[in-house]
């Protein structure tokens, strides 16, 4: 289920489409989910992949945009991104959006 | 690549599980995203789902607030969502957020 979500939380969806070969790609984003749950403000995050097609999209929630701007520029993240941009990725967007409502079931 | 995004756009973020033996969910799934591009206010659609897990995340994007409350009352949409309650899915939530910044590459 989703993490309680607080009044001003703010979710980054973060769509991309990988290379097939994409050399040491899946040691970085388990390494990138262990240290966003560390940052100040973490939420939960969600990913999802599809191997056939390369496709997939994460959604992380933050407390406050702050919060989602401070992660963006931890210095392994911006190693991360600098090696998703150069070697692992045909292409991306990131979308920053403040929730307004949540449901969910059960 | 993303549409473009006006100020107010909202993003509904869709993740679900589902179970391995989901019938017609593939048909409904292809149907209502066919429908889902003819509503008011739509400005597009990602779905990814990893088959292995049956977990799926899908973010629809539109114009405002109303078209995406608009959309999930279509009779249509409300009858797969009845099936999506009672066949196809463990689980699922639903996360409403309004667009604050975007950005994409390349």
């Amino acid at each position: 289920m989703i993490p309680d979500l607080p009044p001003g939380a703010v979710a980054v969806v973060f769509h991309s489409v990988r290379h097939p070969a994409a050399e040491g790609y899946a040691e970085m984003a388990e390494a990138m989910d262990v240290l966003a749950a560390q940052q100040p403000g973490f939420l939960g995050i969600r990913s999802v992949r599809d191997e056939q097609t390369g496709q997939g999209i994460s959604v992380s929630y933050w407390l406050d945009d702050d919060s989602a701007r401070s992660w963006k520029a931890v210095a392994e993240h911006l190693e991360a991104q600098r090696r998703g941009r150069e070697e692992w990725y045909a292409e991306y967007d990131v979308i920053v959006a403040e929730v307004i409502r949540a449901y969910s079931r059960p």
